[in-house]
C-alpha cells in the first residue's frame, strides 16, 4: 500500500519569533543555483568571498573564519570542542537556556565548570565574573551575548577586559546579534565567536559562522589530547577552507550560496545601517506594545534590539495569543522556555522581518486578538 | 575601500563524479521555498512525512530515522558518538577513506580500536572478520558499504550474520549507496545506518539521513557515560522529531524541504526501479569505458554500479583529464585519494546523474581527449 506524496507548497508566514526569520528573495534564489562540486574552482573562489565577506561581518582579521556545517549550536559545540580539554577550568556566565547549553557542553568535554548565575531577565553582573574568576583557574570563559530566551543583551567589552587580565580565552555566543547589534570582534578582543544563519543574517538555517583569534588557535596548538568532534576538528577544517583545499567533508554547497548572497546584500547596506535599522524599529515596536499596555521583561539598558520579551498580562493564555496570530494573520512569534514558559511572548524582528510594516501588522493583530 | 560583490552566478555542470551528483529542478524549486519556523505546524508535518519517506528509502520500521543536521560525515559521528563509550572494543573494517575516518573517530571517543584490513580496490575478507572477532570482544562491528574512495561495493548479509552471531552491533556507512544499490536495514540486520544527500538522493549536500534499530536504541540507553556530542545526542535529538516536540536546534529548514522532494521523486521512481537504472547505466558505461581501452580498479561482484574507479593509462596525467572535462565539457569527475591518487579516475553516476545521455557525453569527452 504506496502513499502517494503531493509536490511540496510552503504557506507564506511572517517570521517574528526567535528565528528563523524571513529570507530576501536573492537569498531564496541562491539556494536554487546549480550545484556545483566542492572541489569546483568556481565553488572555491565563493568559499573566498563568504570567508572575506563573514570576517568584515564579524569585523575581525581573524584568518579562520569560515560557517561551520551544522546550525547555531553546531557552532557552539564548535567554540568548546576545539578549546576544551579534558580538566579545563571553564567558567560560564548563565541566565538563560544558551547559557545552560554550554554548561552541559563542558560537561561531556569533560571540562571542570564554574557558574555565574543571573536571574532570567537579568544581565550576568560583572563583578561576580571579577570574583569567581579570583577563585577559580578558569583558562575560558563564556558567555552569550544577546540571550535569546530571554531578551537579554550583554555588555561584552569590560567583560572581555576581565577576562584576559586573567589570562583566560574569551568565547562569546552571537547566534542572535550578529549583525543586528554592535559587535566588534578584534576591537572588543574577542578570542572565539559563533553565531547561526537564520536570525539578523536571514539566511536559512543549515550554517554556524565562526571565528578564532590567534590566541585561541594557540590554544588548540597546544592540546595534549585530540578534538573529540572529527566532524568539528578545526584544524582540519581550515585545511579544506584554506589554501591547501584538502578533502575534509563535502561542504554544503547551496547553503554556502545562500550565505554569500546573504552577506552581500549585509555589506551592500551596512553594517551600521542595519543596526540602526534594527535599533528603530525596536524602539517603534516598543512604543506600540506600551500604547497596548504590554510592559518588556527586560530592564531598558539590556534590551536585545532585534528580540524583544513581551510580559504576558494576568489572565492571557499566552498560546491562545500565539495561535491566533499564526492562525489569522500568519505571524509567527515565540514562547516563552524554562522558567518564562507561559509568561512572556518572544517577538523578534530580525534581518529581513525587521520593516516598519511587519511591526505595523503584528501590532494591528495584537489589537485585535487582546480587545 | 570597500570591495562591491555582484549577484552570484554559477556555472552549470554535468556532476560525474564521487558528490554531489545534479540536483532534479524540483528539488532546486523547493529549496527556495517560503521559509516555515521549526516548530510550526506545517512544518512538523513536513517533517513527519521525511520520517515516513525515509523509513521507505531505507527499507524499515525504526522509529529513531531522521535526517542529522549536517553532511554524511555528521552523520557517520552520529552513529558512532551515540553507539561508542569510551572503552568499548570496535571492530573496523577498512579498505579505503572511508574506513579509516571510521577509525580516527572510534579513536577520538576512547574506543578500543581493533581492525580488518584489506588493499584498496578489494573487497572485505568476512573470514577475517570471524577470525578477529573470535580474538577480540569487539562490541560494535562497522563497515562501508560502498567505499566511495575505492569504487569497492562490499557484501553486507553475511557479515551482518557474522557480527551478530557474536552479539555486537553492525553500523553500516550507505552515504554512497542508499537508494542507488540494493539496502535493506531490516532484511539484512543493519543495526546503524547513515547515509548523505548529495549522492544517490540526488539532494545537495547538508544533512546525513540516519537510522537506529530497537538493538541500537537498547545500547544508547545502558550508556554508563553521557553522549560527548550535544549537538548530535540522539536521545535529545529525537524528543524534537518524536512526538514531544521538545527544541533541541533549529532544524536546517529548507535542507529539509529538499529533501522531502527528493525522497518523493524517489519513491515515485520506485527502489528497484531506481537500483535497476543504476546498474543499466553502469553496465553502458562500462562497455563504453572498455571500447576506449580503460579498465576498472575492481573486478566486476564488487564493483558499486553508482561510483567507477577507473585505472588512468600508463604515461597520461588525470589532472590533465578532469581539467578538460570541466573546462572543455563541463563535466566533473573525481581524482584518486590516498595510494590511489594519480593511479584513478572516480566516475559517479548518481540518482540524477545517472542518465544514458549523460554517460554518453563523457564517453565522448573522454574519447576527445584521450586520441
Amino acid at each position: 500500500m504506496k502513499r502517494k506524496y503531493k509536490r511540496l507548497e510552503t504557506p507564506r508566514r511572517i517570521l517574528l519569533g526567535p528565528g528563523p526569520s524571513n529570507v530576501p528573495e536573492e537569498v531564496s534564489r541562491a539556494m536554487s543555483l546549480p550545484i556545483l562540486g566542492h572541489l569546483d574552482p568556481a565553488f572555491l573562489s565563493i568559499m573566498e568571498e563568504v570567508q572575506e565577506m563573514l570576517r568584515a561581518v564579524f569585523m575581525t582579521k581573524n584568518r579562520l573564519t569560515l560557517p561551520v556545517s551544522g546550525t547555531g549550536s553546531a557552532g557552539m559545540e564548535a567554540a568548546f570542542v576545539n578549546i576544551v580539554e579534558p580538566g579545563d577550568s571553564v567558567l560560564v556566565c548563565v541566565n538563560g537556556v544558551f547559557g545552560l547549553r554550554m554548561c552541559d557542553i563542558v560537561e561531556r568535554l569533560g571540562g571542570v565548570l564554574h557558574k555565574v548565575e543571573a536571574d532570567w531577565g537579568k544581565p550576568i553582573d560583572i563583578q561576580q565574573v571579577r570574583d569567581e574568576l579570583g577563585r577559580c583557574d578558569a583558562r575560558v570563559v563564556a558567555v552569550v551575548h544577546a540571550e535569546t530566551s530571554t531578551g537579554v543583551l550583554q555588555p561584552l567589552e569590560e567583560l572581555s577586559d576581565i577576562v584576559h587580565e586573567k589570562g583566560a580565552l574569551f568565547i562569546v555566543d552571537t547566534v542572535t546579534s550578529l549583525s543586528g547589534a554592535p559587535l566588534k570582534i578584534d576591537t572588543w578582543n574577542i578570542d572565539v565567536c559563533y553565531s547561526g544563519t537564520q536570525k539578523c543574517l536571514s539566511c536559512p538555517p543549515g550554517l554556524a559562522p565562526i571565528t578564532f583569534n590567534d590566541r585561541a588557535l594557540d590554544k588548540i596548538a597546544r592540546r595534549s589530547t585530540p578534538v573529540r568532534s572529527w566532524y568539528l576538528d578545526m584544524t582540519m577544517v581550515q585545511k579544506y577552507w584554506g589554501a591547501d583545499r584538502v578533502y575534509h567533508h563535502t561542504a554544503p554547497i547551496n547553503m554556502i550560496y545562500a550565505l554569500r548572497e546573504a552577506l552581500r546584500l549585509i555589506l551592500e547596506e551596512g553594517l551600521e545601517a542595519r543596526w540602526e535599522r534594527h535599533l528603530k524599529n525596536h524602539l517603534a515596536l516598543v512604543e506600540g506594545l506600551e500604547e497596548l499596555g504590554l510592559q518588556l521583561l527586560v530592564e531598558k539598558p539590556y534590551r536585545i534590539p532585534m528580540l524583544n520579551s513581551v510580559l504576558v498580562p494576568e489572565g492571557v493564555d499566552e498560546a491562545i495569543i500565539r495561535k491566533r496570530l499564526l492562525e489569522e494573520f500568519s505571524i509567527e512569534v515565540g514562547a516563552g522556555l524554562g522558567p518564562l514558559k507561559g509568561k512572556i511572548l518572544r517577538i523578534g524582528i530580525m534581518g529581513h522581518s525587521s520593516t516598519k510594516e511587519n511591526i505595523e501588522k503584528l501590532l494591528s493583530a495584537l489589537k485585535t486578538i487582546l480587545s
